[in-house]
């Protein structure tokens, strides 16, 4: 498995416009052969907050989620509200 | 640092009692001199579900923090109210 957390700083009010489009984004995911888990989460504290962690069946599912041209239109959707990204890999349990 | 990502998935409706006591919690545990982040999300399409990311400065601060009574305190308060709890580390970026 290959999992991942990317905690995303956004520019201040921008995290709703970013999650207007998080819906069609995770189903298009979700649908792929290779997709675990494609979860966003809001910070309770910090309205300029989001992560996203992600699970992968391996690096490849990764890599063919990457080229999906729903990846890239989100991904360039996103992008121009970030302040801050980083990117963890995460140790999977089991 | 000592980062990693705590899931829960609370049983259904009970996410906001655990959260009614974040703010005491996050408090106590921000001023311990070796925490650096000790942070609560909500996921965005799963109204039962929590994740805690929290950053220490090493294995000692975390074992410190989790001899703390508001420590245990909490724990004993949220506990109650899971369903299911995934413990992850993190390969914290920097």
């Amino acid at each position: 498995m290959y999992k991942f957390i990317v905690t995303i700083d956004c520019q201040p009010g921008t995290r709703d416009k970013i999650l207007s489009r998080a819906p069609e984004a995770q189903a298009a995911a979700r649908a792929e052969p290779g997709c675990i888990a494609y979860d966003f989460y809001t910070c309770t504290d910090n309205p300029d907050r989001l992560v996203f962690v992600e699970s992968w069946a391996d690096r490849a599912a990764h890599d063919f989620h990457m080229q999906q041209e729903h990846t890239t239109r989100f991904i360039a959707w996103h992008e121009q509200f970030h302040e801050n990204l980083v990117f963890e890999t995460i140790h999977a349990a089991g």
